[in-house]
């Protein structure tokens, strides 16, 4: 396996991987309607927030072909589809902008986006490479969690994109991944991506992240993002937050590789972002029914962040620099 | 449901819950022999430290039945069934001491310890709730983590001990559970525990635990314990740590509930524990084979442990006393 294409536009519709059926199989969707691509991000068969934006462009250029009020429909249940990351709604706002220069403008701008996202990724992969391997002395061990990969993008990956600029460096040893209860993006995606590579990894369940760091058998964490606010907070899959206070008590570096988009200046802290709660029945299972909180997110704090990379820049919220 | 007696002593054998069969079944399993026990115990139908220890008593004293080459073989192998928990071998070596004075004394020993089980559990958790009381303000909502309740014990159960005591003391508002992967013991055994007190809980996942404690939805973590060294450090189900860091960040009490036969006098230090690496096919499940490290436990340092509870007396680490 090669670089995976995991959302694109072939004969005016979408087509997606399904990856609520990886790794045991690999089914293409066709989607020819905004109803559909909403119900296939819904359920996660089209999920990361880089490859939402390009949902989210390529969504909008199909709604622009309805008729005003049917549009207007689409173009709300689209950008509310899921509530937490930021890439959804900036992918659909970043393409309707166009829609004074008529739809195939819109659509342009959609397929500029989808083929740029590849660029992005090798961008930012290459400057957090490089950046670790500055604040790291020797081979690179990585922890990682859910996915953000090639499968949460179009191609390449934003956390997976630095472990593959540096396994390409010949600087990586090793990655753990934790596994990312309740959906096993980590254990089902991550997993299957690094083995497409060629890498040498380990899964672990998501409680063991914290001491893989403090047993020193990864020396960084590499994580991607939903959405980053102006002060440096960081939301992203459950789960991140408490590595981050694991890599500080190591005095481990904690990298969020996530594109410009993923940054939404218009929200101070992460406090202020709506966090998605899921059904239950995704924890549960077969278990008889109990209460839950299946909060899809959480929130690392500014301080906890050594460093932000994207396609333009790098910056240090830990050190008090602000991404916008 | 009342009290739940998970391990007991009828007809000259061991009968205990088939814990790997809750919440869907109560099966009580009927152990005969040596062989037998060890079996259950590295299975984990028999688990949790404060039942090891009486498994390994009245484990010793069905050995010393034997003659004394078997004997020798059985008392190695259920010394050993597990590595990380202190209180098997100490049950074994506690009442092998009695064998001078015959083979009834043993089985007097192994029946003192089953059945001061309940009353030192209560002890403790009397005390640990009395603790909780004074550091928190109004009512007190606990995150725990795995299982430490009636099923962990003979009955009572430790960190839900303390849980048990405060919903007597009407000073409980909520339980957070987190689910404890890799084999549910919280989604499976502490809810079902939970429930039959009529305690309000709700599950998460693991990795949320620390997002239940940045939000202020829970105000304390009590959790059991698996070794105790002369330190402070605990060693714990993993996942116990990095609950640990979040709640020194959220300025949460971090109580630990556990008999003082966990308490190991022997070791200095959390990293001086042998840390049990169990089979990766419990992560796996159904998923393609793939390099794991399937921790059990953690090890939490000293300095994050507010207090540790037991039967006798109250202990606070992160202030620089010792267990010993």
């Amino acid at each position: 396996m090669g670089v995976v294409r995991t959302i694109d536009w072939q004969d005016h519709h979408i087509v997606a991987i399904d990856q609520t059926k990886l790794p045991s199989e690999v089914i293409i969707l066709e989607i020819l309607t905004v109803e559909d691509l909403v119900a296939a991000i819904q359920r996660l068969a089209i999920r990361g927030a880089p490859a939402l934006g390009v949902a989210g462009a390529l969504g909008a250029a199909m709604a622009v072909r309805d008729e005003p009020s049917q549009r207007e429909r689409d173009l709300a249940a689209l950008r509310n589809a899921r509530p937490t990351a930021v890439n959804l709604a900036w992918g659909v706002d970043r393409v309707l902008a166009k829609l004074p220069e008529g739809v195939d403008a819109v659509l342009a701008a959609a397929l500029d986006l989808l083929e740029s996202d590849a660029a992005r990724n090798r961008a930012l992969g290459d400057r957090g490479a490089e950046w670790l391997a500055q604040q790291v002395s020797g081979p690179i061990a990585v922890q990682t969690h859910c996915n953000a990969g090639a499968l949460a993008c179009v191609e390449w990956g934003t956390a997976l994109g630095v472990v593959r600029s540096l396994h390409e460096r010949k600087l990586l040893r090793h990655v753990y991944v934790d596994e990312t209860r309740p959906l096993l993006q980590g254990a089902r995606l991550t997993t299957w991506e690094l083995a497409g590579m060629g890498v040498d990894h380990t899964l672990v369940v998501d409680s063991a992240g914290a001491t893989v760091l403090a047993r020193g058998l990864a020396n960084a964490v590499v994580v991607g993002a939903d959405r980053i606010t102006a002060n440096g907070d960081v939301v992203n899959k459950v789960g991140t937050y408490p590595l981050a206070l694991a890599a500080a008590r190591a005095g481990v570096p904690f990298l969020v590789a996530a594109p410009e988009s993923t940054i939404d200046p218009a929200l101070t802290a992460g406090a202020d972002v709506e966090i998605e709660v899921r059904d239950g029945r995704e924890i549960l299972g077969d278990l008889p029914a109990t209460q839950t909180l299946n909060l899809a997110f959480d929130v690392t704090p500014a301080d906890l962040v050594t460093a932000i990379v994207t396609e333009d820049r790098l910056v240090r919220p830990a050190l008090g620099e602000r991404p916008a």
